[in-house]
């Protein structure tokens, strides 16, 4: 059976939201980021990168949320959670997931983590006061060019979505207002109300 | 025919060199950044995102180099640059491709592109300063845990291994020692020995 080590408010929920739609057996397991439980010797052993996601599979553990995504598509082809068949298609998906972990998410971990970078404390100010403006930048960006509406691929769900969803819900914390972006805001909606997310929601709200 | 925007330095070599392994049809089209090319309206016309590589296809452009990689794995299936029929095996490459784009490109990049994040001249002093040891550890995450030898993935060629070539020329800049990665070292000597990494290369230093 998959197991997904995962953290509370991190990317791996976009992982979680995709084994549940695609109704994988699988074992979520929670990895404690507050007691630093991701740089511990049993953790990794896991993951060297000591970061959530870590999928451990039967043939070995797999990491970084675009080779999970595609992953789990590839392997559950029957929730159609990306255009297996079409390698144009399929590379738009793969594009789109890429910007959020290269772009999207690089421009967020800088408002809490810019020490990954710098060491002096008005840097990290720095970086701080500017990650509004950057992150609101991206998202500006798919908004105009990449999300296509009512998902984001179009009119078809695909692993895009639960990564948007993901990284969209740190838009509150980086002091960006979502309704600027009408598609990414009525794309948020309709994954809240999606069934898969909202079990997935409720594991990660437990205490 | 397929078309790919590059700029001389920059992460565009990995698809170009793909591309060249794959005996693709492409045009190469260079991208001038010293005179900003890139943020001109031709060129954002393209690829809004103002950056490259960019892959103009009969259907449509695609960005972000881990996508155009494994796009041009499955269009040439018969250069072998991917375990196509593999999920897993193929999700190992997509999860290096990964690693390259969100980590090690974006440690290089504080270097010299740290106002993408910080205003004051001062961060940007303290971006640089720490960009080797950051660089330098990514680096030796890679060596230790991901790049198996002779090629990244083993004995096989694959997409991983023109980006990572890719990534490593910039280690001198950075001010690293690429000798301190023996696996790394010897794989970036076996690429600089193949044909269709002369030529690029050939191409890239022309005037």
């Amino acid at each position: 059976m998959l197991k997904l080590y995962y953290a509370v408010g991190s990317c791996a929920l976009a992982s979680h939201i995709a084994l549940e739609e695609a109704q994988a057996p699988y074992e979520a397991v929670r990895v404690d980021f507050v007691s630093g439980a991701q740089r511990k010797p049993e953790y990794l052993a896991i993951n060297p990168k000591g970061r959530v996601p870590a999928l451990v599979t039967e043939r070995g553990i797999l990491t970084e949320t675009p080779a999970i995504l595609a992953y789990i598509a590839q392997c559950y082809p029957q929730a159609r959670l990306a255009p297996l068949d079409d390698a144009f298609a399929f590379a738009r998906v793969q594009a789109f997931n890429s910007y959020l972990c290269s772009t999207a998410h690089v421009n967020h971990a800088h408002l809490a983590r810019g020490s990954r970078w710098a060491d002096e404390p008005s840097s990290l100010e720095d970086m701080k006061r500017k990650a509004p403006r950057v992150v609101g930048e991206s998202f500006s960006l798919m908004e105009r060019e990449m999300v296509e509406g009512p998902w984001v691929m179009g009119s078809t769900y695909t692993v895009c979505d639960p990564y948007l969803f993901t990284v969209a819900r740190w838009l509150e914390r980086d002091g960006v207002d979502i309704a600027r972006f009408p598609k990414i805001h009525a794309q948020h909606q309709r994954m809240a109300e999606r069934p898969a997310v909202q079990r997935v929601l409720a594991e990660h709200a437990k205490p």
